[in-house]
């Protein structure tokens, strides 16, 4: 069976950025199935690469390739690295982008050289393609670098705490939607509890946006785990002036 | 031979959404050949949806299976449907999205259950592509639920009809150049007929774009048989100031 | 092994215009493996395509057929051509989309002739993709049409020229980051040149964007051998209100 190939970049798709990485991937494994997770990540943005990498490559099937290459750091000493954990295998700058996938899993990580002739500018295409293709053809991953003696960079969680009778969470993504992804999970929040944003009262977790009507605002449990904010056929990042970081109460009296 | 399935929706593609899909049909059917007819449809535009679905399903091979989740009722009691019309198969919710697919010829329909577990704000990935995987496996549409004992949704069609002389029809989509398609068609518009849009004249259908100079207003019949009109090397939506719905005139004397 | 088959245009993602070329070609050769290099380049600016074009096309193996429509003159006496090049073939209109291809290498040249029905303003889909499937399904190119009696466009090329010790370039892209792509090469200026755009200094060449601090103005070689010059984690375009033409100065001494 070909071996799936996915590919989450800042690169945007106006460019031949991304192109060039599916031409270098297919000249070695003309049969490799490519899938885009995304490209038009802010550029530089390695917590959003970080939370949409992590919704997606669970989605596919053990073996699957993961090339994810947002890097503002292109050029400096941070490492570049292949990862296998959970059957899946990764490849990218070590900068805190595999973060969500290692939580709580067993880590292969090994080191990429940098070949000759790489462009300083342009380890997407050098580096980390030409790794992801050789994984794509079968190697095993220890064929690619040394084991990796470091740690790899996991990005500062952001937990809820609690204020007294309110747990303060913070908004951690926003969708194309306008949605609110919140730090907010069924693990770390009562499904009893009220939430409230920047002022405005949102009340309990409903199910889904047919609950409440065109326009108001409302809480679910997303589709991922996380408790999302939304405004039913609106957009509550454009309707609150919030995006990520801005904080969510839970009121739990 | 691989079965293709073809993705439309109006997720964006910033977010993990669209990869989510992709995921789960190629968990299931490793060999489907993916494309994306667009993500950009504006949130929740049911008729742009329909109108884009029924210029692209028919440049495809019969077999095919077309995924289409614009589904502002998520969620509700919209029905989830799988759909047979002209060998191709179609997976959406209940809302219009396949009201131009199934003019004209026989429909099987069948009901989609909701699995359990399905997010309920997110049946794209949870209903949908799972019954798209199914269909590109090879299962007949019937094993995929209960006959649909309702009629599925139609959009209301708008049809030109006559003031006088003259014949009044309306724009039915906006295309990325400001290209407006209008319902006239070469059938319910006399090629002597004269155009006029918002007090511009336009004059009689051209052929292309070449037929004027730069900047100027012309119509013409579009590659997909309803008249469009444009400005070469330019953008009549925005020059015009007029969107969907905006209204057209053809003098017929 | 299956033809890989890219596609360039401009006609964006929105519309259903790249899935009904898609549709077109995996109707004629299912299996084939498509790639999309961009559709987003702004419309009819055939100088950023053919750029873009020549970056990524090399990336792919040799065989691959690159299928190109940005095509102002769609519809105009413009020829319609298939090109055999350095062991790829490419198809689209004769307006120089082809210009950086066809440098240093033979060129094997068939017109395409219009088959009967095709929309004068969509010969992307009844022109150039049939004519990319007749090549993928391994028609040789000669079978597609006549030899091409003419020469292929060509954009006039803009070379650096010198001004006392000065060398004057020119901006020929500017990518999604913002970053200026020049006609500087590292073989038509020397390495100790000092680099300077409109007024702004901008010094010898640097390694990678980590080589000056956040915010500030680097020029270094880039990816495709051309200079480039970017501010590190923002977007040079912006910062200078600069754009394609722009002058760029080389001081020499």
């Amino acid at each position: 069976m070909p071996t799936i190939v996915t590919l989450l970049t800042d690169f945007g798709t106006a460019d031949s950025y991304v192109a060039e990485l599916k031409g270098v991937i297919l000249s070695a494994v003309p049969d490799a199935t490519l899938v885009d997770i995304s490209h038009s990540i802010a550029p530089g943005d390695v917590g959003a690469a970080a939370y949409v990498l992590d919704r997606a490559w669970r989605r596919f099937p053990p073996g699957s390739v993961h090339l994810a290459v947002v890097d503002p750091g292109v050029g400096t000493t941070r490492a570049a690295l292949a990862l296998e954990v959970n059957g899946h295998r990764f490849v990218g700058p070590d900068n805190g982008l595999f973060s969500f996938v290692m939580r709580d899993a067993p880590v292969t990580a090994v080191l990429l050289a940098e070949p000759d002739g790489a462009a300083p500018t342009f380890h997407g295409r050098d580096i980390f393609a030409p790794a992801a293709a050789r994984l794509a053809a079968g190697e095993p991953i220890g064929s690619l670098g040394p084991p990796f003696s470091g740690i790899p960079e996991r990005l500062a969680t952001r937990e809820p705490y609690h204020e007294g009778k309110v747990l303060i969470g913070e908004v951690i993504y926003v969708d194309r939607f306008g949605t609110l992804v919140t730090n907010f999970t069924s693990e770390n929040m009562p499904d009893y509890a009220s939430l409230e944003i920047e002022g405005a009262e949102i009340g309990h977790l409903r199910r889904t946006f047919a609950d409440v009507p065109t326009g108001v605002l409302l809480a679910y449990l997303g589709s991922d785990g996380h408790v999302e904010i939304a405004v039913r056929d609106g957009a509550a990042a454009r309707k609150l002036g919030i995006g990520v970081g801005g904080r969510v109460r839970a009121r739990l009296d």
